[in-house]
């Protein structure tokens, strides 16, 4: 949830989004990693197939002792350290050994996270195919509506409905053509070990990447991805033009169902405590604070180019501080964004 | 907390700040404005006495129906409306009509937010005031010893660490010295109806708000404050500037803990889980990635100053998305600035 | 200007305010530091009388060699370097060994600011005075009139003119008060050397600073500004209110003008090269746009509080970068404010 | 230039890039879309073949009054109608009706923009091409020597300047290999009329499109670019990976220089006005500072991504206000990077 109140949890919150990013989610990806590690380095004869099937069998049903989790990643700045401790022990001598072998935390942290945002992906593209219909939907109920055509805020000439509606979709059909890039950007594989070197791994780490990459359903990359967070930058990017789409639409809305303007008619606008009579358009507010808030968080993650040497503690936690963020706000506006677009009642005046 | 990832309660969540904020403290907050509002205006005579105190004794023990609130707030945009009716109800007849009377959603939760921030600012008094102590510790131990000063990351001159300690302190000092004048500009009623304009009150606004001022323990402006949010954007000023201020002290330790500059030793850095033998500065990583994360989502709340006609929904909502994050974040930069300036073994050499 | 286009000096540049910043003036501010040095350094016994007298008369009429400061600075990445190699050439033997003294080149740079920023905080000063009067003159021929109050976009209560002015002119007045502290604090003079301690002065530095304060007509703060740029970091938060509040006015405005709304009518609005007819509120957009310019940069400049050691050339050079665009973007709101509320030919409906 | 002190016409402008888009230039791309578009309709039919020429023959020698543009722009918010005016004037009767038929400012500017950004792509390509090769060289000289890998800003493994290297070189890569689909999205023509629906064309719009297309080299889009500006803000965040990256490469090499640690030098360190000796890394620093520059930037053109109904006076110049720069600053992290990377005489140590 993108603030701390409970009762924002339908407005400021998108469940199902949160889910996808939150602590079991992550838990079980980091599983996935350690027991895809093992499987790989037993198949290129690093690691011994019994200690593998023994590390995949902990990892498949491992719950972490979430306190000592916690205070350790205090201390450590990261999770793994301690997770893979706990590993460890639950798996015991003498596979314990074979655990996290040759592996970093950032090898860790940054296919779960990829392993996530595979989930996330699918639910925005899901998302953005059905703002997609719904968009067609009205067109088909409005668009030989006219519309006074407005710029810089002032009447210009007439148009269509179906003119708005082109000007809401073009950058959402950009992005949802942009979808499968960021998914083959993003969506892959870390391994690399402690210094980005893989100095652990010798030759090995060729088969291990690709056995890795095949069965964890992620893409290999060409690069070590250590500190190379360009991808990372554009995706924040591709975030914040989809909620700026929204907020586009939003912006155009508040301004369309404004009294005395009256081009459209939502439904199931809020409440007022003090004018009981009021229909705020409170969507298409919350799509423009969405817009400006992914527009402002965005810098951030930028900063974090700004990445030194072989790893930065300050830039990747800057990462963690507004991805996620990012992520749920950008799942918010299209689920927002759909909810406005099925409120549409009337749009322009019919012909 | 910062992000969702419960293991990062410690690292990157400031409980003590989190908790003055959240759900349960919100409410507690709106109905004590509730409660003061009836009181006020029964002194005023605008309320029924009775009524009052029936108001007043619910407000007391209320506990809202969090599920209603929650479907409500996602179709109002705000909280009160629903809040308001579930309070009425609680109160029944012939009571009810003087709830909220005159009042409108941002009265209670401009007022609710000044009331939280009063026990933050408390908090943040009593932190700033022990890291200043800390401060003048290290000078005792360590001030005379000799340090390289560093300018464009190059030896410069022989310096003491002294004068290192005074340049981190002297934020500080600033800030402690500003936030009597925050708390002046912050901790204010907010009382003036649907439109600003009290329209409901007429000359009884005065007494009223002076009467809930005083109960509540606010300070009384003498402006409307509803579009008025240039206390809120200075708020966020002073809350980056005092994580930035531990953000470089962070930076300069991270600097003299380097292997080969070697100009500090603080304990208790974190491990790394493919390299055992590191100590990571990581509480000084921490403060860097603060003061960044602090400085980018200022941006947005400034964004919010452009606050249109007599309530911006979209203005609003932004403030809420990014206001939490900053005071528990600057939270974060007191606290953990205070675990790393502990940390600090040795500072300098022995002149 | 804040961008390279000449066309574009009238809309998006301040000409007054780029004067006070430019070149020329910063040479004569950087000048006049060199020559209070060497006089109070003479009153304090540290420079010969004659010397003192040879340097401040070659700074009063002294014309740099232009080239050569160009391309040292692109080399020094900082200007007094070369600047003070030519004044000592000026100067001569014997005396030429007293210019800039114990100084850094930040002594210089920050003063020279400090000096410039006297101007345009006279210039801020007498131009908000005359924003606040035309906001006065706007109640007197307009505030007793009706508008419809806008809460969310949506038409609310009616209110006065006058309702809606004070609204405007709250946030205005607030900074009218808070300016002459921001000159308190920004207007100081910065002596303190290499590396902020001063070591080439001993005791002296006391009466030197004290002399050069009185003559330079500035400040003399009780700590060493080097490092500490939380005045830097709060003036550019002011710098953000203020065009913040004129963003307000400028979208309020925007929205009042529009075809159908009509609450207001302002003259002088920009052509279209497309349809002749259209009046465009085009001074109200640009203070929006304005307002959203300096809450952007505004991020930039809280990023370089993480100024590390004893001074940070990228943090430095992050806000030469910056502040000059936010100060002229806040000259640019305060005077395009101005024309628009000048433009206001009708306000509300006679009551 | 991005600050107004001409001294830092070196260090902080870069000369190339800021000439080809200053007025000179865009005022010749502005006369190329009016004879395209004159040219194009008189192959359409729309206009007479005697006028095409009378245009096309006036917009190749065409120097407007600058005077004129200016005040004419500061009123009407954009310069082309009084550009279009003055060329009217110049063209004359009976012809000067057949200029900018059918098109809007937007369509001039936004084409125009697209014809300037052509050039300056060719020359970020030609730069990019450049200092990837530098970085081939660099592997050839010092590839092979030890380096001591540091993560978290401690000593981790040993590992070859070869490998830190690859991960400057990285993003680099990337980015080159996205040039030409930033080129395809940006450089296209923008022909659509007031409100974005070629009202005064009908079904000459298509082969209008086409031949203007075609003669100015730009690509044809398959939408209204009005107000779907995703393609600005990505490449925006194109050149904010751009300078991202050198600010990496910035930030290393300014720790590798640390006196202590010594793990490279570089020549032409920039000199001190109070410490001669001093080699500072200048250009490191300035890469640093350009790549949170450019980070702070981003955030403003994402902002302007809210662009309501059919055109937004204040996102578009938002634009106006941070593209520019952006620009520029991407030039300059080229320009410098690679004078950094020609500066390196030492890199790691012999193995």
């Amino acid at each position: 949830m993108l603030t701390g109140l409970a009762f924002f949890n339908g407005l400021l919150g998108d469940g199902e989004i949160a889910n996808l990013l939150d602590t079991g989610a992550d838990v079980r990806a980091m599983l996935r990693f350690e027991a895809a590690l093992a499987r790989a380095q037993a198949a290129a004869g690093m690691v011994d197939e019994k200690a593998a099937a023994a590390i995949e069998s902990v990892c498949r049903r491992f719950v972490p002792d979430m306190e000592a989790l916690t205070s350790a990643t205090a201390r450590d700045g990261v999770v793994v350290p301690e997770l893979v401790r706990q590993l460890r022990h639950a798996v015991g001598e003498p596979h314990d050994r074979f655990i996290h072998l040759g592996a970093t935390s950032q090898d860790v942290i940054d296919t779960a996270a990829a392993l996530r945002l595979a989930s996330v992906l699918d639910v925005f593209d899901s998302r953005l195919t059905s703002v997609l219909s719904q968009l067609d939907v009205l067109e088909l109920r409005f668009g030989g509506n006219r519309l006074l055509a407005r710029t810089r805020m002032q009447a210009a000439v007439s148009i269509t409905v179906g003119d708005r509606l082109r000007a809401w979709k073009s950058p959402l059909q950009h992005l949802a053509v942009e979808l499968p890039h960021q998914r083959e950007r993003l969506l892959i594989l870390t391994l690399a070990g402690a210094a980005g070197t893989s100095e652990k791994f010798g030759d090995k780490i060729f088969p291990v990447r690709q056995s890795m990459a095949r069965d964890l359903g992620l893409f290999l990359p060409d690069y070590v991805p250590h500190t190379d967070r360009g991808r990372v930058a554009d995706f924040a990017g591709f975030l914040s033009r989809l909620s700026g789409a929204f907020g586009k639409i939003g912006q155009d809305l508040a301004l369309m169902v404004q009294n005395g303007i009256d081009a459209a008619e939502i439904s199931g606008g809020g409440g007022s405590s003090a004018m009981p009579h009021k229909q705020n358009p409170v969507m298409a507010e919350i799509l423009v604070a969405l817009a400006r808030y992914n527009a402002t968080l965005l810098a951030g993650v930028h900063q974090a180019l700004v990445h030194e040497q072989e790893r930065s503690g300050s830039a990747w936690t800057l990462e963690w501080l507004l991805m996620p963020q990012m992520i749920e706000a950008s799942g918010l506006s299209l689920r927002h964004g759909s909810a406005l677009l099925s409120s549409v009642e009337r749009f322009g005046d019919p012909a």
